[in-house]
């Protein structure tokens, strides 16, 4: 019920953190695509370990696409791409097996499942998103063909707009983490993308991002800052986010992610001072999960005009 | 694929603004409840206009239950609510023909679906939500016998927190109108509810909520603040805002909803100055249909369990 | 869960035999499509009893449109059609309260959910294929302008292959019912319809034509009888049925139905004494409706393709 | 689109026929079952070639849990398991690069995606359903623990109910293939499993039977033979296969399924002379798959009854 997202674009995750592998399955691509592993690679790396305060925990991140590919291109079969895990070190998460760390789900999944894998959070770990990561660097390749492209800029770490690093590097002398406010700009959509009512693409864009793990909010446009303005103000169309009636109006798709700190880095396991540095690869994954998803929506019902013999 | 909503416990809308009625279709309740249409008039009652700069439309919003039900009670087969439109004025959106308003989604919908219905916005306007406070009391129903309580609270308005009247009848005056933001808190949901990774309940309560017109943000817990809290500060359970891992962790369910001034009411068709007013049942309708949904995909798997012959 | 059918052409009907009314919902259509209301009546007239046998109970099968469409054209808005109950006798039932019919699912249906509506079998009377019928004469109406037709005809009733009348007359006398047999052939599906592995076309055909009442067994192409060739034999394209690997194959579509007998006739309720002869426009309606979404979904995103810029 | 099966116990397949691997993820399954890898094995072996006439093919089937399995329990995280290729040779295909054999997918799976894995069928071969066997065996073990089993026996092989070797060797003296009927018995279900209206559970079996590549019909209790039943004859409960309104009954489950003869053998490939003596073990997993999904529908909303603080 849970791990897997999309409707025509479909994709299915699995794997634990400190397990052999994870890994997805993608569903609903057709055939003859030409699938660019550089691509998945880049997507791979903007999403590892880097910079001040990242995690000790180094993993390579190499990728093998198991089914769906013949002489490189897809065939309209599932694809399905593993990555394995070359650093877990599950011992060091013997101590949790009789506790539960704040501000982690550990005690949730125990409520909800009845039995769980206590080794570094099992799947609700942030490793988890890699998956997300391959499946959204595909879904970006076929975007970038219809001149969409997507980007995310950090805006502020623990409420400051520039010194990062100094901030950053506070929060580890005090062994203690920090989080932060993410920007992102999705550029070339065509009008009339997402679907009225319950499916409008910020709703389905929200429900996206808002499952990534250390996401706490999510705001289109003017946003939370759209009180402060009157409607005759706000009605300007760079406040819209380039979404209106929940569908596409051709502007940039604009929205802004809050970050929370990474929580419990005090458990003395490997973790990231600040996850926003890293963050913003898993959003552009999403984001370019749900466009490809709702440009196929929509070209199912609205391409098959081209093909009527005679006028419906 | 954009009218129906949930996964057990689903519902599919229709209707428009100015056409003959509304209506919705709940599939997915078993046998034998005994349905309260006080609860669903009084649901109706808190969405209609009242107060200071409401729409002059006015709507009885009498509904009738016309299948489903046999002697006042459910039966399994899916239950249709309609409501019928008394006071819709087809006529007055005449100038709307051939133009498109701005902050509306009447140009979106055309680019999305090549035609479209230019009355007070169609199935866009936000009378669509009438189909959804009637499941949403349904649900409700529900989740009371189990001990849950959903309750909506006015924040602030165009950024006060006080003098809500004055704010709004200045802009009336100025025959403008003003947003908003609600906090939505959500009692009694036992720890577990929610599914990791892609359907995590805030994730789904996001959708939900993002999905309602108006709203253009929305945070859980310390949500865009986080930012200005170190880890170990962010860890106080009161932060979660009822939700870790994705999964309720008993807590109450906390989260703001950020709700944009009413779009083009220089049009000078019927509308609200402050739709505030009147969003927190519309809220509290989604809350209920995804909290009741996701009790049900729970207890889907962990309940057949009691009726094993011999262990698995 | 059930009351829906379809992925992106979808349905959802409600209703009952002795209730007000009956409808369906139809999602997934674009706009400006010219609904033909003449098309919606000759189907309901071709699933109306006729002919030697058929029940006393004589409905209009007047329907009305009440949402979704604008000016004769739809808008993208879900379109809900209703067909009100004109000659329901409810009070007919009060004998059943207590009691069950062999043959029915009356008690399944209390044993699924420990309720009942015992008025004519409530959502299972055969009454409940009315939205049916009307969700596939719009389809239809789509599949006409892409060169398809949909034909069924008897091939026999009770065992015969001619006197038809003869053979209902003779078992109206015995205050008996009788099955029967029919052959459905679809034209002009282009080849290349059909989802391999799970939905494989045959499969959803399957689906859709066991989910109306009185079926018992379907097969396509030589079915049944292909064990009685050498695979040399029934390699040869017309034993296939139109579907190969579960994709269709430009050839004509061809399965058969088993209908068996209308159960407990005896009852002393309206009945049909061979529904056999009725049955056709229901099972047209079914396949009409899969054609479509499996279209849909084809052309979800086979043709994306033309929007790209450059090769993927 | 067509690799995922099931509502809420949810399977998705991936791989190839000579690719390097087969999988499953099996989706749903609540935390706490200790997983036997016996009746994997076990499940695997009966649909491994034996016998006469069978595919000189010989794969291990040894497959791997690599996700969702805790100290050998589920945790509630989506389970994939792994069987690797170990007798492929993509290279005995590459005469077909060009041409496409009679009575196979071939062209349709090109028709349908526009590029295609010629090599054994790819995804449309047989060696798919290993996954399906898998997932059956684990579903198998779950309503075995309810005191339900599945058992299937081979009816007739080329029309003859009782000489099946020397049918099969026959066959293979002429280069050619046989057919046959498989009869299924599902006992121990109980009462009220089944959606009416469009899942009813006749519908939702034969859509996962005619899945099954060499599957060409299938029929419920006396089937195609009812109409040579009155209907007070045909009404006896043993004529109804265990399903009423599409509802279990309590009664066994009984349906008949018709397998072609194995398509094009003369093609020089390795290829089972009579896939009748395997396909049984892909029939019971499919059933499995099947039945426990509706038993978790089922008890997805009739079980939160019990938790109710008041009646609803």
């Amino acid at each position: 019920m849970s791990n897997t997202f999309g409707n025509i674009f479909k994709i299915t995750t699995f794997g634990e953190s400190h397990g052999t592998l994870l890994g997805v399955t993608i569903d609903g691509l057709w055939g003859g695509i030409k699938i660019s592993q550089k691509n998945i690679s880049d997507a791979l790396d903007e999403r590892k370990p880097s910079g001040v305060g990242s995690t000790e925990r180094r993993e390579k991140d190499e990728f093998e696409i198991v089914s769906g590919l013949f002489e490189g291109k897809t065939t309209g079969a599932p694809l399905t791409i593993i990555i394995k895990n070359t650093d877990a070190r599950p011992q060091d998460y013997e101590s949790l097996k009789n506790t539960f760390r704040d501000g982690h789900g550990d005690k949730s999944w125990l409520d909800r499942y009845g039995y769980r894998d206590y080794r570094g959070g099992g799947r609700l770990s942030g490793r988890e998103t890699v998956s997300r990561v391959v499946a959204g660097a595909i879904a970006m390749q076929i975007l970038n063909t219809l001149g969409i492209s997507i980007k995310t800029e950090i805006v502020s770490i623990h409420g400051d707009y520039e010194n990062f690093d100094n901030i950053i590097k506070k929060a580890m002398e005090m062994h203690d983490s920090v989080g932060g406010r993410i920007k992102c700009t999705i550029s070339g959509v065509e009008a009339g993308i997402g679907e009225p009512v319950f499916d409008k693409l910020d709703a389905v864009l929200s429900h996206a991002i808002m499952s990534i793990g250390a996401v706490k909010g999510i705001e289109f446009g003017s946003g939370f800052h759209s009180e402060f303005l009157y409607g005759s103000e706000n009605d300007k169309i760079e406040n819209a986010g380039g979404i209106l009636g929940g569908i596409s109006n051709g502007q940039d798709i604009i929205f802004n992610v809050a970050v929370k700190p990474t929580p419990t880095i005090n458990s003395g396991k490997r973790h990231d001072t600040c996850i926003v540095l890293r963050i913003g690869a898993v959003i552009k994954a999403m984001a370019a999960i749900t466009i490809l998803d709702y440009y196929l929506i929509k070209y199912s019902s609205n391409n098959l005009k081209r093909y009527f013999k005679k006028e419906v």
